[in-house]
């Protein structure tokens, strides 16, 4: 690979000088007509600029740490593609890494990326009592911690759900169950406490062990069984509601004919299951996006106020919820 | 943060010493009671060794850059976990990045990787007549340039197809057309050869200009418009087939009724299409993991021969197909 030294060779300029022209920092102070013989020079050799070596003397690496749970879950792809298009427009690269929600994985995965000189993370991965390291700059992304302190951007989890009660209610349904997402995960919580004050009190709520279908079938048999007479299902997010289908089907209970049932996300493919899904829809690529962008606010900055960003929703009907059985 | 010499002041050693003891490569070197002390004081002081300045010593960074063309697309994300899995057998993270099948972004990216010392490059984005840089480890993953001595690994595209027609003329079909992926594409190409191979000479075919369900629709239009008479569609892929499902469905025609369709791949929701769709299923996360493990393999002897690994498909039987119309 071409050197530094051979770019200036080419140039005919000192190592020196072409390492200002090719730096944009200090490009300032070397002669125009000398900075773009230099950058005509390292075009021409293929020169690319070792950023290990950069790293070391700036302390910046242009890479942050990317934290998911698992990229399988349809949530994350296009978030994880804002972040890296939000990334890119300051010329950072996304290290990528998945948890399978083990918070000793994740410890592991963060060391590791710390290790490699990452300026930054971006963690979709966080409980809500995580306390979170202070010292490195890191943004929540769709999840968030209980307590203050660290930069997130994430959707209306309690508009959206005050949004599918008004749209149950609308449709003559009062015996509204809820299968919540975990406890100990803000999205669970939130949606969780926005459906508890939507619906002003005594409802029947069991919580799924994990965003899941798998989980939610089970936690809709033992909703199902603790309250036979429901017309409606709030479920915690789509791939729980995929689970409440599976399980009322079980019980030979129709969708939406017997029961409504509703989801949250507005996975790809929610309009093609059987009945299409009413969900909300999250704004996944631009959650993505603006993470990224809150994430070089805070590299540059991070003595800033600790933002937290919270995107509109919006709901979208389809045929999983009807009229109220009588 | 911690430095070496922290580690080796608490552990009661000399600098050089605790640097052996870290390292795999150097702690034969060290007696066994001493590497142990030393490890207790790393992780006692939450010591994360410096990879960026290993990265100049070693000239390995323990980082891959991953490139495909969008995350979006729902046969990446299983694909790309499955490398991210791979890469950690080894200690190895994903630098991931996204194309969108831009020649320029891609080479962009790549450039940009290779500055950052990354050690090897999976590209999930090769057209094939790509000229691939032979002096950096590369492997292809899913798509695969014509030439040969690069690495790749992909399900088997021929013996798919195979399978597809083999399961269509059984239910009495022989006005087959085929909605081809694109021809600059490996995936297309192969999966077209092995159509006329199966279908053994004169049958309609048009082109899709890209994988994507418009694409399909569009390219669907036009096989429609040539041959009137088919009874069944080999689509290039399941996205493909959801665009001929919308077309058909657009000139007043049921599937399977009037004509059946087939996808290639079984991406997540195949099954809950409408119809559901009969496909080829591929080891998605398999030939994320083997492709990992080649780069590796790779890395470590790059004059070993360029192995092309091709795993084999199975054939996933619902709805979309049925017996042909008389």
């Amino acid at each position: 690979m071409p050197t530094i030294k051979d770019v200036a060779d080419r140039a005919g300029v000192h190592a020196a000088t072409a390492s200002r022209a090719l730096n944009s920092a200090t490009r300032g102070m070397v002669n125009a007509r000398t900075v773009t013989r230099v950058l005509e020079a390292a075009k021409a050799l293929g020169y690319a600029p070792n950023s290990a070596a950069r790293s070391l003397r700036t302390r910046t690496s242009s890479v942050a740490g990317v934290i998911i749970p698992d990229l399988r879950n349809p949530v994350f792809p296009p978030i994880v593609r804002g972040i890296e298009d939000g990334l890119r427009e300051a010329g950072y690269m996304a290290l990528l890494g998945n948890t399978d929600g083990d918070a000793v994985r994740e410890r592991e995965l963060f060391d590791a990326m710390r290790g490699r000189q990452t300026d930054g993370f971006i963690l979709a991965t966080s409980r809500r009592d995580d306390a979170l390291p202070a010292e490195v700059p890191t943004v929540l992304v769709n999840r968030r911690t209980d307590a203050g302190g660290v930069p997130s951007v994430t959707a209306d989890n309690s508009v959206g759900v005050h949004m599918l009660v008004r749209a149950l209610v609308h449709l003559g349904h009062s015996r509204i169950g809820h299968v919540a997402g975990p406890r100990h995960l803000s999205t669970g919580w939130e949606r969780y406490r926005a459906f508890v004050d939507a619906m002003d009190g005594a409802e029947p709520v069991t919580f799924a062990e994990a965003f899941t279908e798998d989980a939610g079938f089970e936690a809709t048999l033992r909703l199902l069984d603790t309250v036979p007479d429901l017309t409606a299902i709030v479920a915690g997010n789509d791939l729980i509601a995929l689970g409440c289908y599976a399980a009322l089907a079980s019980r030979g209970l129709r969708v939406p004919e017997d029961i409504s049932v509703t989801g949250f996300n507005d996975i790809p493919f929610a309009d093609r299951q059987r009945p299409g899904l009413t969900t909300i829809r999250i704004p996944h690529y631009d959650i993505g996006l603006e993470s990224a962008r809150l994430l070089l606010e805070r590299i540059a900055n991070p003595a800033g106020p600790a933002k937290r960003i919270v995107l509109p929703v919006e709901l979208v009907t389809r045929g999983s919820t009807g009229p109220a059985r009588n």
